[in-house]
């Protein structure tokens, strides 16, 4: 499977809710929930700022990122980001791919650093990956997430900085 | 000073913006900088949900609160809250006033937790006033707020559970 990614425009819009509202359904690694609408999705994807990338693999969009500013202003010089990758294509590298081409881009963006507020502690797969891509658990938000089937377990706010 | 606490409408809008457009001016305590709207700052108080209460004194607006999810869906069951306290007024209990009002509503409302995101760790009367309420320092993020006269400080995540 080759995997190319490419800056998103508004034409990908029905599929990134295609993906993001599959995510929402399954309930287990995003805040979002079922209720969440296509339009507040993409209202915040797109109207947040910073860039939006989708990786591609035979025409068809199997995931993507968008990174940011965390806070404006004074506190602008640290990003944030989110990430989904299709469930077809889990366990092929493009959550690894999406992960490693946020950091270089938020590299050449001219982040200090990257934070993100609410990865579930039970999203192994997650978890893991970004420990590898050398993120640290900066504090355990306890029973933050309501999972559908292990009720309140515990989110993290991770950190990675881009020296 | 006789201090009252009301829900906010959008009748104070003006006046909310006098007080939290002072507040970034100086720079020194809330992300948002002197280059905010007054129209961002509006749909970030009154447009993301929740409650918003505004503190009166000789019928002039001398605090605010806005208490909302900090997550929708899955993690909405912990919320968020932001404050300000007018320049004439510091040091005569205002922000006590409000954040022991916010956790009585946070409690009513069913939140399990409170969660503020960025508390700048020099902001000394902050910090002392929400250890006060209970809240612990559950992250420390390095460098995260540039202060205009410091340069980069770190910022808080502070937590309080509303048992």
């Amino acid at each position: 499977m080759k995997v190319e990614l490419r800056q998103a425009t508004s034409a990908d819009a029905e599929a990134l809710w295609s993906l993001f509202s599959a995510i929402f359904a399954d309930g287990t690694t995003y805040a979002p929930d079922e209720r969440t609408s296509q339009a507040s999705f993409l209202t915040d994807w797109f109207g947040r700022g910073g860039e939006q990338w989708v990786a591609e693999a035979d025409g068809r969009l199997v995931g993507a990122y968008t990174l940011r500013p965390n806070q404006p202003g004074r506190g602008s010089h640290v990003g944030t980001a989110s990430y989904g990758v299709d469930a077809s294509t889990r366990g092929l590298g493009v959550g690894l791919m999406l992960g490693t081409h946020s950091l270089e881009r938020a590299r050449a963006l001219g982040y200090a650093a990257i934070q993100f507020n609410f990865v579930v502690s039970t999203n192994a797969t997650a978890v893991r990956l970004w420990k590898r891509l050398g993120f640290q658990v900066l504090a355990t938000l306890p029973g933050a997430f309501r999972h559908p089937a292990l009720g309140a377990v515990d989110a993290y706010v991770m950190w990675r900085s881009l020296p």
